[in-house]
């Protein structure tokens, strides 16, 4: 039975658009959009008093930048500056003026231009779990990530119409040495993958070599790479109000080029903001609006992402908490926040369960609802996160493939015209008929709802005979199936062996280590 | 270590509102506001459409009332009836002026004045699972519905401050004989519970003695109990296009005496209605409109609501899906069309998961987001449904109870005042200091964040330290502790007296064998 429903999977697979070859049904590759409307949760005077208030911090208390290039930018772009301290004072006047060159909506394109990707208005884009030290599946449990795991990760990213994006290393490789593994990971992002990527802002060689890695891999020059934005960096605030040398480094060169930085505050509610909501998105609108400013002090007209990463932690133990009620409504209260200053949204697909549960699906849910109705344009950690980021997840990155799909149909419109309507068709069956023959079922029926990757809908009975699989367990044989037909993507050798060169030169000459 | 924690738990319970002495924190028993504005799927111009297109079902097509009582007051109403077909057609004028003298809002109580529900508006009011044969825990497995599940599910539903209503027999009791099963159901839920309930359209002698059980238990009279909605009912059309006799005989005994029916089309798309989703909504919204013209030709302005219940099969295996994009799209609409009408509205919290897992979540949460964002004011089937509603998992409910709150919460304002948006404690701590410390924290975080019911956010290895349990498993032990820590509400011993007089006169006529 299980194979009669995998080859009529196949078959249907076909008609829906390119998938791995064994795959399952998946909707075809698209931009989604977000038709309704966002959901705000402030009154227009309420957001002007958390506008008001996180100015005024900006301008009395102030944010460090610990590095001297940017309190010299910082200091011509108009700023009072304490070399001493690194304290950067942005009056609001200031802060509104620079902020204002910021572009509203920009586009990442990478060496397939099928997978350019719109941020800003209506856009949705969802990233691949990043960041995590672990990795987990049922079959080999949870573990410290490697480059294996890291590529398997990745291979899942490209099979997943629905994952746009590769929105940092889904495991940290820690088998592979820290000063050449940037080089090993974004030549896996480009070889394994067509979509756009992420590096780390972690100080200017890695920087450096990214760009690097990134124009080989799509043919620019330097001014094809600043008229293209190919590759982008979230730089998360050292919150209260800090910003650290590595990730300032990694701003500048990105922003020189006209790449897109996301500036994520990390403003977990009690611990590194304010216990209260409100004083938890003053201090990260602020630090935003900072990060934001010194990108467009850098270079006025760069892409820039407002970021909000608001939650809380449990005020018992500290550990932070993900998907909660203030998680969602800080998701949606960033929301308001950059369509108020008319920037690009990133928020994320977060949770703290320890297994791929109940709780892993329902805080999931959680966040997903408050970063597409926050109308986020890049929702971060969009699939594989688990245990507030400590671990990816093989199992929930499929899984969460599903609740991006169902998301995506849920915003699709509903078709409303004449034969939609089915007048006709309910005329025709009538009082107590069905319409399971009609020619107007006949038609459509194949393509008329959504297929879903990992949900079970057989009766009970059925499901108990098949050896009642839960949801993890589904998931589990998906990821067998799609690492099985994985196919790497098409790339020119000469690019492919450009690619390689520049790796092994850089790893002769020690990678960051000088840095 | 988990015994201080429900220490520290019972003594929070305290401070925040009733639940059972020895059960967890809960969010004080409130009337839920759901302040932000609904999310529509159609434009005016779409809308209208649907509109029309169900007016005209009405008026060529027809539906059956499966009654001759029906038939006359139909026939009185001004509806074109053919008796020996039983068909009814309404023209669109008929329809609209009918459904203009049903109230856009009403109240129900019962015999606990606290409990009073406002249905209308943003207020939200979610019931308990209902109408399922089987129920299931962890360590009874599944089985049939036994009056014992049954009172031991009214106990969770009396125990859960965010389970506001029992909208149906949680579990059929299927030890109980059908024709006094109504009898023993309805005194339970009014001896167990305090809280409002539903009682069955299963013909006319059922709903009289469930009315007279209602009026022993809040001491009224025929005049009182039309002043004072007491017990609602939920009726299904038997789509497509068709009202049974059982139903409208129930629907005519509560609208004379001014009670509150749901009138809910099961209209599953691809089955029992066109398989476009708009095609679905235009025979919802036909079925549903006919139904509410007819209670209001019974006793005009008797409360009624609008009921959405569109959902989609398996177009494989003709399963129905539940929580799917199919599903929350249509309950968005059908929260748009019932707003059209100035109506309440009644959606679901459904899944189709065998097990209490991730799909069971996140199915759940699609369509709780879809209920609440739709404006739902009556979500039925709020905690325990499982298996597109075959059976009623002890687990589920109490792990439902938690995404309820959760919602709830969501949904309530962020305090926006100069002591939360924390200027003061901001410029404090400074950059790179922390909150933990701070008078501002120690004031406010131990009421600052929601607390949840079976949420784990304990990191990796203390979960695993605990036995690695799921949150199914964390479910399992807070059923225990609240079926333990439960207490019956206190009820008058006379009236209780009264109740079993009545109970055991109606046995001994055969309850409702005649009928």
């Amino acid at each position: 039975m299980a194979r009669e429903r995998r080859r009529r999977r196949r078959r249907r697979d076909s008609g829906t658009g390119p998938g791995a070859p064994d795959g399952p049904a998946q909707l075809a590759p698209r931009q989604v959009r977000n038709r309704f409307p966002p959901i705000s949760v402030f009154d227009p005077d309420e957001l002007d008093k958390l506008h008001i208030a996180s100015l005024r911090v900006l301008e009395e208390v102030g944010m460090d930048f610990l590095h001297p290039e940017a309190l010299d930018i910082l200091a011509r772009g108009g700023a009072e500056v304490d070399r001493e301290t690194c304290r950067v004072r942005l009056d609001r006047g200031l802060v509104e003026q620079a902020i204002s060159t910021a572009p509203a909506e920009f586009a990442l394109g990478s060496r397939n231009p099928e997978r350019r990707l719109v941020f800003g208005g209506n856009a949705v884009n969802f990233g691949s779990v990043a960041s995590a030290p672990y990795c987990s599946d049922l079959d080999g449990g949870r573990r410290a990530g490697s480059f294996d795991d890291f590529c398997n990760l990745l291979r899942l990213v490209q099979s997943l119409n629905i994952v746009h994006l590769s929105s940092g290393y889904p495991v940290e490789p820690q088998d592979l040495p820290p000063e050449t593994r940037h080089l090993d990971c974004i030549r896996a992002f480009v070889t394994l993958t067509d979509k756009p990527y992420h590096a780390y802002s972690l100080g200017r060689t890695r920087m450096l070599d990214a760009i690097e890695l990134t124009k080989i891999a799509r043919g620019l020059d330097d001014d094809g790479l600043m008229r293209e934005p190919s590759l982008f960096s979230v730089v998360n605030t050292s919150s209260p109000l800090r910003l650290d040398g590595p990730m300032i480094e990694g701003v500048i060169e990105l922003a020189r080029r006209n790449q897109p930085v996301a500036i994520t505050p990390f403003t977990l509610s009690g611990a590194m903001s304010p216990v209260t909501l409100a004083g938890a998105l003053v201090q990260q609108n602020a630090e935003a609006l900072a990060g934001i400013a010194f990108v467009q002090m850098v270079n006025p007209g760069a892409p820039v992402i407002y970021g909000g990463f608001t939650s809380n932690v449990d005020m018992r133990s500290g550990s932070p908490a993900f998907g909660t009620p203030e998680y969602t409504r800080a998701a949606l209260a960033g929301g308001q926040l950059a369509r108020r200053y008319d920037l690009p949204y990133r928020s994320s697909n977060v949770n703290a369960a320890n297994a791929v549960d109940a709780q892993a699906a329902y805080e999931s849910e959680m966040s997903l609802w408050g970063a597409v109705m926050g109308h986020a344009n890049l929702v971060m950690h969009g699939a594989g996160w688990m245990e507030g980021g400590l671990t990816a997840s093989f199992e929930k990155l499929v899984m969460d493939a599903d609740l991006l799909q169902m998301m995506a149909e849920t915003m699709a419109p509903i078709t409303v015209d004449e034969a939609s309507l089915g007048l006709d068709t309910i005329a025709e069956v009538g009082p107590g008929g069905h319409f399971f023959g009609t020619a107007h079922t006949l038609e459509r029926y194949q393509t008329a709802f959504y297929e879903p990757l990992v949900s079970d809908w057989r009766n009970y009975e059925a499901w108990q005979e098949a050896g009642a699989p839960d949801t993890a367990r589904r998931a589990r044989d998906l990821v067998k199936r799609l690492l099985a037909g994985y196919e790497t993507p098409p790339l020119d050798p000469g690019i492919r062996e450009a690619l390689d060169d520049f790796v092994e030169r850089r790893k002769r000459e020690g990678g960051a280590q000088a840095a």
